[in-house]
């Protein structure tokens, strides 16, 4: 079972409270459609050769896709809605051993925002279909970018 | 001349406002430390062999750092704190050329979220030293997460 913000905390686990302040705000772009509708379905870590998932761009966004069809490789970055952001301190795996939030990629940390580098399977009109996620179904969409490794658009036609 | 919030459109260039709604609030949990002290002295991408920066992490969530020693590279996320929000066609390179903001790994975004894959040179008390950031001075800190290539701490000793 995963941990979640309902969860009682585990022997010692430290919490450090959010402040009430918003130092910056978030708008929702869009959502992920992914095949796990429970927390528990999610995979630890996603997978190149997962299944496919649905990357949904709301207007005014969607103009924002262009060009992106020419990576093989994209980031997506997603709001973790359902994990708790009070833990500095975390025990993982109910085995005692307590490792700090930010020595783990847990969804439980103070900024809850998910990163994922996909495989790009195709641009859609105002979808993006891509391999390699694990989050939830309906995950809040924060963002897409071509991946790092790659500066400019491949000129090369993808199957 | 990078773009920024106070420039005016380049030919082409399409906006969306951002909604005035906050889906979700960020907190700032400290801030990051480089040479970079304008925009223009900012590589375009940050190296392996780039200058060490120190990424600072405010009280209560110092404790948070706890194992991360045991990696080689850390991800950093951290908000873009100077780069305006409302452009979903750009053209990054004032050459004419029209691009998707999701095509671009430009700052310029709905949600101006940074990422940055680090290695990590070392941790100290409330703060991690790293290579291969790109961004300003004084960048806000959103989050550090150990690289999604290593599923756990290595037992090595860091040199």
């Amino acid at each position: 079972m995963k941990h979640s913000e309902s969860d009682p905390l585990r022997a010692g686990e430290t919490q450090a409270p959010l402040p009430e302040r918003t130092d910056a705000r978030l708008v929702f772009i869009g959502r992920i459609r992914t095949p796990f509708v429970t927390r528990d379905l999610c995979p630890r870590q996603g997978s190149a050769d997962g299944p496919e998932c649905r990357v949904e761009v709301d207007e005014p966004w969607q103009a924002g896709l262009q060009g992106l069809e020419g990576y093989e490789q994209v980031e997506v970055l997603y709001w973790l809605h359902e994990a708790r952001r009070d833990l500095v301190v975390q025990c993982p795996k109910s085995d005692g051993n307590l490792i700090g939030t930010f020595a783990l990629r847990s969804p439980l940390r103070p900024n809850p925002i998910g990163t994922s580098i996909c495989t790009l399977v195709r641009v859609e009109p105002g979808a993006v279909i891509v391999r390699g996620l694990d989050c939830l179904d309906r995950t809040p969409l924060l963002d897409i970018k071509p991946y790092r490794g790659e500066f400019k658009p491949q000129a090369k036609a993808k199957g």
